[in-house]
């Protein structure tokens, strides 16, 4: 049995999350469908998380056991030559026995796409966030900087979620130039339900002069889910990468 | 009455081309059956030139006559609430009773965009023309200054279309950086019928090196379809821009 690693990307449009539910249209279901046509068994796919109905992804990772023949570098024509054109293989390698997507995880990167301008664009209705409005990227860029290090993240987690911990570590968090975009990147070990959208969604009412950059110190502070803002629609939303 | 310009941008995807044609689903049948929401009256709406089923426009230009007492300001707002997600209103302005979005357009510019990678990208699928092998960019730049200056482009005509004459004048003709794209860009004072993808579907044939720069100037001597390479895709193209 090989262990294959690949990197995926996915349209998140038309898809209700990643995670299999039943009989709905799922990342994970199409992935599984397709490895069984090509692989010729039925193989558990696992990923380096789930996602949301209408986010995306340009960098996610999945890893399953095969026992068939296929050269590692066909892997990818082999699954882009049966999967919906909304899905992409990117790229595919064998690794140790041991490698699990999610499991071994060390770092995600997230990024969350804003389309400042007075109109909607039809190219990025399911793409980026419309904001119609100016908005404050040196708040933003301000209030950003103080979620980067280690914190208890409990403010911006989605209401009714139970994990154990809420304490995470962000690595990098800021605005990155992205075209006719302007783009929130994060970076962590890991992430909260709903955390990225929680903190966009905080972000845009910094950077709508609703709230100052250093109230994200209380906002953080609180643990309370009430002291955050609200959670930015899924569609702005691509895991970018996922580093192990 | 006045007379309203309008700038609309759409995505071409789900619609059978810009004109109107009988029931099926067309961007000038959208824009009318707005306008008649809107303005409550039966407008014609007269569109800089038509786009092909799959074509976008970023920059199309519209105009129309109307008695409506609409500020000209609140135009956008309106048609856009009223428009699917895929058409947008993105500016108005009132203009002089002779102007007309076709017969005054003085100089259009198209856009292709080509993705340039080893799989395909779900995110560009219907927004970019996917070439998996490497592109001789430099030898595509050198191959477009040909068709710079007035010419007879008999050869990028669409066989079986008829025109008056086949003499066009390109302002400027080249390859722009795009972000995760390569962009051909393209200005003159008009097009043939499908003279953007054919040119388009040559310079790719450049770019793959099946035919050399200067081959260029006899394949424009030629004023022969047949002399061209083939025609690109629909969907990587976009009306750009339309000056008057």
């Amino acid at each position: 049995m090989r262990n294959i690693k690949c990197i995926v990307a996915y349209d998140g449009t038309d898809y209700c999350g990643y995670q299999r539910q039943g009989r709905l249209r799922t990342v994970q279901a199409e992935l599984e469908a397709a490895a069984n046509v090509i692989l010729k068994e039925n193989v558990k796919i696992h990923a380096s998380g789930r996602t949301d109905a209408g986010v995306h992804a340009r960098g996610q990772v999945i890893n399953f056991l095969t026992g068939c023949t296929i050269p590692t570098t066909r892997i990818p024509y082999a699954f882009n030559s049966v999967l919906p054109p909304d899905i992409a293989i990117l790229g595919a390698e064998e690794v140790p026995a041991d490698f699990h997507a999610r499991k071994c995880a060390k770092r995600k990167t997230y990024r969350y796409r804003i389309y400042c301008s007075r109109f909607p664009s039809p190219f990025y209705r399911h793409y980026a966030y419309h904001v119609p409005e100016d908005l404050d990227l040196a708040a933003m860029e301000a209030a950003a900087a103080y979620l980067i290090g280690r914190h208890d993240f409990a403010s911006f987690r989605a209401s009714g979620s139970t994990v154990k911990s809420t304490v995470r570590t962000v690595f990098a968090a800021g605005l990155a130039a992205g075209g006719e975009t302007t783009d929130f990147c994060i970076t962590a070990d890991g992430f909260l339900y709903n955390m990225v959208r929680i903190i966009v969604g905080t972000l845009l009412e910094v950077g709508r002069g609703r709230i100052k950059p250093a109230e994200m110190a209380v906002i953080i502070a609180a643990r309370e889910r009430s002291a955050a803002g609200p959670t930015a629609a899924p569609h702005g939303l691509y895991l970018e990468r996922v580093e192990y």
